[in-house]
């Protein structure tokens, strides 16, 4: 059994539909990000950087403790291994779905989340800074969809755990006002991904607990932007 | 051989750093990016994401063909395989690596990447960016003191690929006014490191090639920082 340390965000469900493809069994633990349960000691043990997902693999590859495994690349690159599903075996694709998996956790997540944050969220309008992250996700939603238009998914051939480390943050893109028409490749990828059993189990976790506007609410803006009023 | 496609800066070193710290042959293939080289079509053939370091392999680890990486966390983790050295190979040790390695790459990277970028190339100055990433890097500063402080390395008792993709960023730290002494444990660790020869030699590479003032070029301001006047 693992332990799905949660809270309904795009990090969050790249984790949910990787448990939910691969069919592994899987416990929710709610974390509540808004009220600041993410310091807490107990998860601070498991998840040092204090951000959700983490899990705890209670019947781990190797071994009879208990492992547990924060940052989601991480995470995915674990249950990839253990349940030998969504990592190609070739050396090129493996390659291939580590790179783009990379990309996502150094290019696409951080800056769809520093253009959703000045857009959205940022108690000021500032737009020398809304325009330079939206810039940026447009320049990486370029690169993804020239990449798309060779190859059917991120690693090649196959749908893998770059698919899904993409997905959840390609899906803010109505909130962020992306234009997915102008990224036909993209959109191929997304309308095709959307049909997947597993990743729409995955991508439903936890959706009526959203907090949508977490910026209205002054305790959630300290706690999640460090915003002191 | 491994051709490195390089120029000198935090994520360029990460890998001239690992490629000596193995002792693996390579040669420097040079990449202007104030002049834009990034963007040339053979260039975007190796590294699609139109970011340096890339490399490609000439004697990979399987089959005849060059193999080329990009993403400084995919390059460190093919270079680790290849190599057999610096990650770890203990189940645990090889998850904790790919943690803080993964921190690096989400993490530490990019929000140091945007504070030196508002404090110190923004054509205006921005208090609520400046401070907004400030507080992200001492927080993320903290959290690596707190692992150092339990820890030789980042990925327990042995120095590996996650302390070296950290490396070349904890060097900011002075034009980043962080103050070291408040984090004594990675300065202990970045002490240590210092003095190693393999490290030493990749952070010297292309000291002299160095552009210091990116901001002051107009031209560069426009190819790094897509900051149109």
């Amino acid at each position: 059994m693992i332990d799905l340390y949660f809270a309904p965000t795009p990090n969050g469900w790249k984790i949910s539909v990787m448990l939910e493809e691969c069919g592994l069994d899987y416990q929710v633990k709610w974390v509540n990000i808004g009220a600041g349960e993410q310091f807490e000691p107990d998860f601070l043990a498991i998840s040092p950087n204090n951000r959700i997902p983490a899990i705890v693999d209670h019947d781990p590859i190797e071994g009879d403790e208990p492992i547990s495994v924060f940052e989601t690349g991480a995470i995915l690159l674990y249950l990839a291994n253990k349940a030998e599903q969504f990592l190609p075996h070739d050396l090129p694709g493996q390659i291939a779905a580590t790179e783009w998996l990379m990309w996502q956790m150094g290019g696409l997540g951080p800056m769809m989340g520093q253009h959703g944050h000045f857009k959205l969220y940022a108690p000021e309008r500032i737009s020398y800074a809304t325009e330079r992250y939206r810039g940026e996700v447009l320049r990486l939603f370029g690169v993804m969809d020239r990449r798309l238009a060779e190859h059917d998914y991120l690693a090649g051939k196959d749908y893998s755990i770059a698919d899904m480390a993409c997905f959840p943050w390609v899906q803010t893109y109505k909130r962020q006002e992306i234009d997915l028409a102008d990224f036909a490749n993209v959109k191929r990828w997304y309308e095709e991904l959307k049909q997947r059993e597993g990743l729409r189990r995955g991508m439903a976790l936890g959706r009526d607990k959203i907090n949508r506007n977490p910026q209205d609410d002054a305790e959630v803006r300290k706690t999640l932007f460090g915003i002191k009023e």
